[in-house]
């Protein structure tokens, strides 16, 4: 996803620093224009706007107030776009902190997927100050087709992606198991991923995870352990809440038992492969 | 549904022959320019094709072969549109006692609900033979935006439809678990239900379902207890075909526990009553 809004920068014309633990990523940005640096204090030195892309709230802290971390080289004011997928309690300490050190923040977890982040295309949902956000804009346009503003402080943004996760979650699991009661029928796996992903009982997962299943490729676009960490954060909010979450509940069982198998690192409807082995059927691209 | 297929059939110019437990119902469709008839076996006797639309396999057995039944007064080769959801076990039984008394058969369940039933633009999941189809295809027509042929006989019809179901009715209950943590994280479900709807969370019953949660509306466009059965199916089938089916065995038990709390007749959506009592949670419609 980080790699899609950088390229959507450099294609609307700013000036675009960036840092990457992987060596190779940064050969690639460099090649495509943008300046490649050594760490994240580097890269944030000249930067009005800095979007924070990594996998998880123990990340953004690293990259943030680590050694050589980006609050090192950030010239006050400057904004920082919190892009990951975290629990809310976590991205509203993680702003406190930046706004105590003088910067301004936005809480703004992203949805879309990888094409749509190429693209430039992705959707933003996003709470932070006014000011904030009229900074921020023009980057923003780049990177995306919608930014909804759901507040004016860190928090609601991640709020609203959690629960876009929650049924996100459901939905591929419910699809997977779809597939698997629909294979262990001896329904036509295509036939009915052309019927429903028109039908009542369609979603966007089923739609487009829908079409990995029923192909058998499950090439990760985005993995297993993504929804693991995810539902993990419904988990443990829902129980801060007190709410009950059956549905996330049996789909985080099914993710944790896909990585436990080894499945980690695949797409994340390989899910789906977990339910086929329990049900005894096979799915394409699982052999005989 | 059978009253939005009634009246579409009339619209196209078709002699439409009724029958229907609730006089009322009857009344009305007289009054619409239909022919009311007081039993089955009265209502199919001048009939090409019929259409079956009752709520259980049990209905259907009542409705076609019970004293005064439809096929005391059908004529050979009429052609009968079962458009019940029901186990596909229960279709297939069905067709060959039809099909042993001369009657051609389509497995025929519908979906789309109540409003496209209305105008005459329902999705249709068929299977039966050619022959069933070329007599039955004007009135299909007239019923529907949109015929699937899923094969010759009886039996996948009913399966793909099942299927539809089970996800369905996850969605349902996976919408209504994000309401609920919305709702006790303090987060304004219209806005939720604005952004989500449009995210990679979305879902057909998201968008549809969730604004009854949203608006705090509960009259039934379809009952807890349709879904209740439809579950009910899946769990029953799934566990003959050996198929694992976690989170349609959690949505179910939400529906029965609906259903048990006297809420059986309200709209679907009001599985989310049962979690936000769990939950402590008060929605829209739930009164303090």
């Amino acid at each position: 996803m980080g790699w899609g809004a950088a390229l959507s920068l450099l294609r609307s014309g700013f000036a675009v620093h960036g840092c990457d633990v992987r060596s190779d990523v940064l050969v690639r940005f460099a090649q495509a224009g943008g300046l490649a640096c050594a760490t994240a204090a580097a890269a944030v030195k000249a930067a009005d706007v800095v979007f924070v892309y990594v996998v998880n709230s123990k990340q953004v802290e690293d990259v943030l107030f680590g050694v050589q971390g980006a609050l090192e080289g950030a010239r006050p004011s400057t904004v920082f776009l919190l892009c990951t997928t975290m629990a809310p309690s976590a991205s509203v300490a993680i702003a406190e902190r930046l706004e105590t050190a003088g910067m301004l923040v936005i809480d703004a977890p992203v949805s879309g997927g990888h094409q749509r982040a190429l693209s430039g295309e992705i959707t933003v949902m996003a709470s932070g100050s006014g000011e904030a956000f009229s900074r921020a804009s023009a980057a923003l346009d780049a990177v995306s087709a919608r930014v909804f503003r759901l507040g004016d402080r860190a928090g609601p943004g991640s709020q609203v992606k959690m629960i876009n996760q929650l049924l996100a979650g459901v939905h591929i699991a419910a699809t997977a198991e779809a597939m698997t009661l629909a294979a262990k029928s001896g329904i036509d796996l295509k036939t009915l991923y052309d019927v429903l992903r028109v039908s009542a009982g369609s979603s966007w997962m089923f739609e487009n995870r829908g079409e990995h299943i029923v192909t058998g490729d499950y090439t990760p676009r985005s993995a297993v352990n993504i929804f693991v960490k995810d539902l993990g954060i419904v988990a443990s909010e829902a129980q801060k809440a007190g709410a009950v979450t059956p549905l996330a509940t049996a789909a985080m069982q099914l993710f944790l038992e896909a990585a436990e198998a080894g499945l980690g690192l695949e797409d994340d409807a390989a899910v789906a492969k977990i339910l086929a082995r329990k049900s005894g059927a096979v799915l394409p691209g699982m052999g005989g």
